[in-house]
């Protein structure tokens, strides 16, 4: 069957209403060892619960069964769009993640410091996972390179990872990887993997010859290892598609660089959840949706700290107040994918979601956990969907058909 | 994924079953603001909750989540079709409305009367909202027009809608719709969008021509705005598709239209619920499928009459052993779409089902609502699944592989 998500656009219909997208990075979680129930289950939430109680709920899931998301897939989902087709790599995403302001002509790699011995062999991949100062302190040294017919950025991420963008004309993503994902063997070539990249394959070599002369009295980081090429996809924008003024409220470079991504104003805000919180109400008249992210749930979730997340849950539950009390005809609530503080680390475990909205048709799901959005009336259901339920009960779509 | 719907016809085997899909249009709703109940939750059904417990519940989406169909779309999908695929156009859908019997050759569009100034410029695109009675005088008139190559025919709808049939060779759909959307402009021209509908378009430009000097002395309907040029879509019909005969009982021609545009026959009925369960008794032992197509509870929806609404389904309920006593295989009993009392529209929200049958699986829910089928086995689905299970609780497909 066609998709119907791909309907939207030609459904869009101008109305007043406001749309918030409150995403808490990484909610999702496992049943504690002890006490046998989630983060979210274990946090009190009063007033999450209210709104669960008079919306619908159910396990949102970004990319499909059983798959872990990234923050790139996960995110895209949340925004409408298809989390495969829209893939975007590696390169596009750590630059974002940097807070670099990628154009479409740009190509984006991710750079891995390693080590060589005196034969060129890769004795550590890593490079023993140096400091982020001297992460620094090398990309000043690779920003005197310079290849004819590019510009080239470096940029710090942390310890031995940093991202590297060349800016030119007709620049190709089809670049094999130079990383071997084993030690004892040199770095591989970055090979042109279709015929009009062999232009742009020269020009990253040249770029890794430098690099080795000028990287060549460091230790342990004396070599690069490069993957993920990308350039930024061109996607329709949720304004183009949608009709809405859209704005990304987010302390953290990558979610403003995804928010950019799809033609969101990125708004100044401090990393707070409050702050962010004042910068919704400070914005409010100027926007029709607003995606709003908080990043420690993740974090605490990435730590194993099962008590700090369900701290943050908290938090977010007394602040909500200063989202509600703005009344928005939707207000949506749910993570970007599971991070489970057991497992310390993202997970495909699908993610809890309600949609509260004064047009909402009320389901049996009374409070907001796992358990409880499993028996709410969208069961387990793609991520992709959120967006089309959303703009359905903020009225802003058409009929379909006579 | 291939679309397992697509297999059923290869499936199809001879038996003697029968099914009754009972539609009630526009079932679902949205609790009372002071009950807190829906439409359908309010009525007192012992019928219906009876089938629900001892059958297999759920709630059914047309097109697609937040995607609010209308009629065409909607009882395309609970035939089993692909509601994008098979989208019919306005002007089909509206000469279907009428009870015009559409050749395959014909090409329909929906006529707006509207006013214009002396210079062209369109004043109002409704002309005022004219009687009926008034269009059916203006159809009259414009019955005398003759255009080279084309029989043309003309219907009255209501108010200022009529809808003009045009019947001749090789006509296309591809004709840009000619009301601008906005007044103080002429209407514009029907222009071809695809290099094959030249010939239609300048007889399209004809036509609007004489309906000009034709309307000239009239006020204040002295135009017609065309919209939804459309022609039938060529579907394989139930009969073909599945091997049974099939019949359409509603009091609608609208309704009546669509049985028709799928290879149903029509029997012809009173509009009453009574009288509808009559014609079904009296056909019964003629036909495999039947399609029993009620109204009101749309109509009461769309009115925002919430006790209306539920008199309505209370009605059907007391009249329902009229169908349960015929002793069907299968009786699916659910909605094309949602029309809460509260919206006054049709919405998005998917609608209530059931499916009775000796051989169903009972599942949990044990009456028929909004919530309790939001607990059945399926869930919310898609409504196109619908007749896969009909056809398969009534013996009708088989295994598929060896």
């Amino acid at each position: 069957m066609s998709d119907p998500i791909d309907l939207l656009p030609a459904l869009k219909r101008p109305a007043d209403s406001k749309i918030v997208m409150l995403v808490l990075d990484g909610l999702g979680g496992l049943p504690h060892r002890q006490i046998g129930l989630t983060e979210l289950e274990t946090a009190n939430t009063p007033n999450l619960d209210e709104l669960a109680a008079g919306g619908i709920c159910g396990l949102s899931q970004s990319v499909g069964p059983g798959i872990t998301p990234g923050s790139g897939p996960a995110h895209l989902a949340l925004f409408g769009y298809d989390p495969i087709a829209s893939n975007v790599g590696r390169g596009v995403l750590s630059a974002l993640g940097v807070g670099f302001e990628l154009g479409q002509d740009d190509l984006a790699a991710r750079i891995n410091f390693a080590t060589i011995d005196s034969e060129g062999a890769i004795t550590d991949r890593r490079a023993g996972r140096i400091s982020t100062e001297l992460n620094h302190r090398l990309c000043d040294k690779l920003r005197a390179i310079r290849v004819p017919g590019v510009e080239i950025f470096l940029e710090t991420e942390s310890e031995h990872r940093a991202v590297v963008v060349f800016r030119g004309d007709n620049l190709s993503h089809a670049i094999a990887e130079t990383d071997p994902q084993i030690t004892g063997v040199p770095a591989l070539e970055p090979k042109a993997t279709s015929p009009d990249a062999e232009a742009t394959a020269l020009i990253v070599s040249r770029f890794i010859g430098e690099v080795r002369r000028v990287l060549e009295d460091e230790h342990p980081a004396n070599m690069i290892l490069l993957r993920g090429f990308a350039k930024l996809p061109s996607l329709t924008t949720l304004p183009e598609a949608h009709g809405m003024r859209c704005a990304a409220i987010a302390g953290y470079p990558m979610y403003r660089g995804l928010g950019r991504l799809v033609g969101m104003d990125v708004l100044a805000t401090g990393k707070s959840i409050s702050e962010e919180f004042d910068t919704l109400a400070g914005a409010y008249g100027e926007y029709d949706f607003f995606f709003v992210h908080v990043k420690s749930t993740d974090s605490r979730g990435e730590d194993g700290d099962f008590d700090g997340k369900v701290a943050v849950i908290e938090e977010v539950d007394r602040l909500l107040p200063q989202i509600t009390d703005l009344e928005p005809q939707v207000l949506v609530v749910t993570g970007d994918h599971s991070t489970p503080a057991n497992l310390g680390s993202h997970s495909w475990h699908p993610t809890p979601l309600l949609l509260s909205s004064p047009v909402a048709m009320p389901d049996e799901a009374t409070r907001f956990g796992e358990r409880a959005c499993a028996g709410g009336v969208l069961g387990v259901f793609p991520a992709r969907e959120i967006m089309a339920l959303a703009l359905a009960h903020a009225m802003r779509l058409k009929k379909f058909g006579a």
